[in-house]
């Protein structure tokens, strides 16, 4: 699956939270960014064919006035445009599409009678409503809050969710689990150290080992479901 | 009340909606139009000044993918600065804020269910949340949908529609009812003709005893309730 990550900010080299998601993605992942205000102008053609190409699209930008930043709005008008992008001969149902969303009050403010007042949710209605009208499958977003005040293992913690979001293939526990349960196989395979090899390797072991308990677990709670509701 | 609309439209001078609304309000009113399309750069300086100057501040503009047009979206960053519009020392609180928002689907389409699945109030929380946090009172927006296919009449109600939205003080049934009195008696003063006078004098006596006589039933109804509820 091909990602096209669409990042949108007026100040991209002094924001701290995009240089760390920058630097934070692996090299060799079927991923493509795409800075919208690094360009110096938007060349149509050029935009449509990343669309055309990409599975999966993300839109990765700060939250300014509970909005996208200028740059996007402005591709949103010119690149997604009826027969390309909706309407009779688009090119463009069935992407799957997500939001990597960065703000600087705490998430808990964001609900009533917090002091923002809306949800994330409600907030970013008319993305949602863009998705429903490009056929697209809306992705629960990764909502980034606070970022100066993550320590080291938060920040880690937000760089594996990043990856995750960026490249599992599809959504829900078993899809999250075969990703790190790849993550680890790519790592064995890249560690020297036979000691380090055979640590992860046993950690690798056992998480599969769960996986398949957990997999037996699951078919016999349905089993036992259907038997008290008489199928 | 001195009322600021701030129009955003990229083509304004071929849009058919904007062009009526235009030429639909009438001169002498309170009202100053500005237009953010026709700037050829933002002059924050002067747009924070016509903020201070105005009591009621409208946005006015067509729904492009369920947002602000772009030079709204980016007035919004250049000229609602912390310090001036909100934090400490912020001078625009208590403001009221309205929304003249046009769009080409049928309002019914605004639903859950309908073909853009989501109401214009759920689309609108953005601007629902800035004028949370900047402290103004958020009116119910006016909306036209379909311009385009309005008959004549509806053309017209249309227009009365907006002058009261951007001229009438205070909200609801009676502020309304003081308004289109105004708007008579300001017709009486401008007739020539004399049977016109005479007529509209007639029409104004009736809306006028109408009130009084809503009023006094109003107050009855209100001591009635309160013999009943025991105060």
């Amino acid at each position: 699956m091909k990602t096209l990550v669409i990042v949108a900010h007026p100040d991209f080299e002094h924001s701290a939270t995009q240089q760390f998601l920058y630097h934070g993605l692996p090299s060799g992942e079927d991923v493509t960014r795409h800075h919208l205000d690094k360009l110096s102008e938007l060349d149509v053609t050029v935009e449509q064919q990343l669309l055309r190409e990409h599975d999966r699209i993300i839109f990765q930008f700060p939250l300014y006035w509970y909005s996208t930043p200028t740059s996007l709005r402005n591709w949103q008008d010119q690149v997604l445009t009826q027969g390309f992008a909706f309407g009779a001969g688009a090119v463009l149902n069935g992407k799957e599409f997500g939001i990597v969303v960065s703000f600087s009050d705490a998430l808990r403010e964001y609900q009533a009678g917090g002091q923002e007042q809306y949800t994330i949710s409600e907030i970013l209605r008319p993305l949602q409503a863009m998705a429903h009208k490009l056929g697209w499958q809306y992705r629960t977003p990764l909502m980034i809050s606070q970022f100066a005040y993550k320590n080291d293992e938060e920040r880690l913690a937000l760089i594996m969710e990043y990856q995750r979001y960026l490249t599992q293939a599809g959504t829900g526990f078993a899809a999250t689990q075969e990703w790190y349960l790849a993550q680890l196989a790519t790592l064995i395979a890249q560690t020297d150290s036979e000691l380090a090899q055979a640590k992860l390797e046993a950690v690798y072991e056992q998480m599969l080992a769960n996986r398949d308990d957990l997999t037996e677990l699951h078919w016999t709670v349905d089993m036992i479901k259907n038997e008290e509701e008489g199928y």
